[in-house]
């Protein structure tokens, strides 16, 4: 269902929505599309004229600082008029439902919507119901998803090891929860790595979680053994006062990734956070800091991912590329 | 008083306060320019550089994404800078008065103010008072005027129409305290429709409206009968609680649009709303989404309406136009 | 310290922090470059393209409708992108540090920030710790500085006097918590005028504020006699209900700026005020609309100042400037 969703019939992306259904040939081109974007990001002008004229609208249903600034970074440096709307204070309030929102937006003739939004399917659901030569770009849904994200993840392991085939990656944390771990997976896997495995307290893994093609393991000292990669997720302070989890002390001293646990991995092993970390809870500050952190390079890579989607998405209706 | 204010002495459009002392030749001049950035809209590269370099401030002193978003996408699309100020946030709450911040933003070389304020004749206080460059447009004030709605209104009925002659037009709700009844009054009677008609109850009639030109009515079944036009009021539900109406079923009974009495009208007939609408309430969901709806139509008008008015207000100090 | 910090190895201005340390030269260049963005900005268009395809970010951790308004028109007159971070309301409020803020913000390959903060020293602490090619503007740190605003002082000084040598100045107000004082005194004696004087209640001034190289007063008959240029402070209410100050009234009487106590000043003085103006406080509405008031025109030679400084941080990482 995905896939007839966001791909063209000629197999093009015309959404992005979720990793889920897209093929590894895809996924490379977006990661060898953002590869050109990323070289001009040094550059003394960083703008090309690719997405001139075009109105980029940011739909977030939910806050996100980082992510909101990334992509309205990446549509101003394609040239794009992006303007962005935090609907929490918007007409939905006047008692306007969703679909109106869209349909009132659509007739502005904008051609593309960066939804990010805290339920489940949301994304989905307005690319279902746009305007056929309207783009969508998931940014974020609930637990669900979050693939440029993932795809950024994809870009910064690539840069450091070249090929996916034989990597073994390891993802610490709040699995149970978490859309960037849902994601990660099912690039990871489609991608074609050598083995997934997701390290977390029982109470924050998903019961079907070896359905997903992973490992589940409850012990960073096995779990991180001879990995190439350690992607540790983000805690969620909120879910420290529920029944999940015991104190930040005690998730740190088990799952917290400390230099001694490093030891337990390749010595060439790179860390990864989305971020924004919570040094001393799940990241020590030295090793965030340290050489095997590319952390920061995640953060420049999800602009060169997020001006690769938003440029490939276009096509689909007309537009030339680069 | 207005017409010494909004025009120059060569008779052309120099402010855009209100409707009232507009001639129908200089409406007609509104319609014509909205009507080639109507054409441009469809385009892949909707920009032209018609006020590159200008600086047009968003004075919003009231919240509303809509007429917000179109403005500023109306500016962006002209090429011009545009800064939106949220002025409930700014230095007024320092104890700035409205003159002080307005004679700050004239010495930043401003030179256009997009203004929206809770207070009748706030935007004529603003162009009695601005540099004489610059040039101040009404996106509405208090319960007095929104002419650059009534002018897209006017934009959607020629679209469909063909002209103002003949015509038998319906304003159904709250014309009392409804600034956009006014403006589309006037602008219908001054471009020459052959009725206007006001439909709602007597709580919500200004005691004078007669003299305004129009024909009040109480009940739909007469005051929909030929009707070429039926444009419907959004119902504000701070008004539901006051003394003015009975409950939200008992007035969709009554002046809620439905299939039923749509039938009253011309078979032909378009049906308009400023948005955002009410579902169920002043509207049926079937009538807003079904073939005689022309709500999202709207919608797209506004933006080139708003792209005319801004590039007509230009010339006066010495831009040219397209 | 800020000397090394602040300037290139070449003596060039590389981030602009204070006023302390730099040299009458370097200040002098400073609003030569100011004087061809103020010939500009009468333009029909107010553009140059000097900082196209460079990323802004405006850091404002304080509210400041004013400076932030005026250095996003700044930036936009340079063609630079520009975004603007109310970090009140951003990642910092889930816990994650400055410095980590600045680093993601890094990452996305921004060319500068302008930094607004409540506390002394923040803007220094970031330019301490940026990657060498961004460069940093103080717009404001605590009590401590505020040196753009000082520079559009002068260059408003400059423009009516036109040389600092032989100027009698006297600064009005609360001294004691005043950045923008501060700066004023330490530019004032670097240009090279005869007298700085400064007049506030005892409880308004510095115990030390000789040292700082002005004379200390406390009656306007005397501190207002023959200066040619006087500049108000604006008087923070909230000191009001403090121990600092009796009332608003008694204030006006003392040290408030009236016709009357002008005729103290030279017949050509001007006078100056930062704004917001709290009339009626610490100056006459007659003297503020007055001939004598420049006021205004610090807010356009603001705009102006600032677009000097940003293009002359630049030319320290490799961009040509005009």
């Amino acid at each position: 269902m995905h896939r007839h969703l966001q791909l063209t019939e000629q197999g093009k992306l015309k959404h992005f929505l979720t990793i889920d259904g897209l093929s590894r040939e895809l996924l490379t081109e977006i990661l060898d599309t953002a590869e050109s974007f990323a070289d001009m990001s040094g550059k003394q002008v960083k703008k090309v004229p690719l997405l001139r004229g075009k109105t980029i609208i940011n739909l977030f249903f939910e806050n996100s600082t980082r992510t909101r600034t990334t992509f309205e970074l990446a549509a101003t440096r394609l040239s794009a008029d992006v303007l962005t709307m935090n609907i929490a204070t918007s007409s939905t309030s006047k008692g306007e439902s969703l679909l109106d929102t869209i349909r009132n937006l659509e007739a502005m003739h904008v051609d593309m919507f960066v939804v990010r939004h805290a339920l489940s399917g949301a994304a989905h659901f307005i690319a279902q119901h746009v305007a056929p030569h309207i783009s969508v770009i998931n940014a974020g849904d609930g637990q669900h998803s979050h693939p440029t994200q993932a795809m950024l993840d994809m870009f910064t392991i690539r840069q450091h090891k070249k090929q996916f085939a034989g990597l073994k990656i390891a993802i610490v944390g709040d699995i149970l929860h978490s859309r960037v771990a849902r994601s990660q997976i099912l690039a990871l896997n489609t991608l074609g790595v050598a083995e997934v495995r997701v390290i977390a307290p029982k109470t924050l893994l998903p019961t079907q979680v070896r359905s997903m093609g992973v490992i589940d393991l409850q012990d960073m000292a096995e779990g991180l053994q001879d990995v190439d990669v350690i992607i540790m997720l983000r805690l969620q302070k909120e879910r420290m006062n529920s029944a999940f989890l015991p104190s930040e002390s005690e998730y740190f001293r088990c799952f917290g990734l400390t230099e001694a646990k490093l030891k337990y991995a390749k010595p060439d092993v790179v860390v990864m956070h989305p971020g924004p970390i919570n040094r001393g809870v799940e990241i020590a500050s030295s090793v965030a800091d340290g050489p095997h952190s590319v952390i920061l390079q995640q953060v420049s890579n999800g602009i060169a991912v997020r001006m690769a989607v938003m440029s490939m998405t276009f096509p689909a209706h007309g537009t030339t590329t680069a």
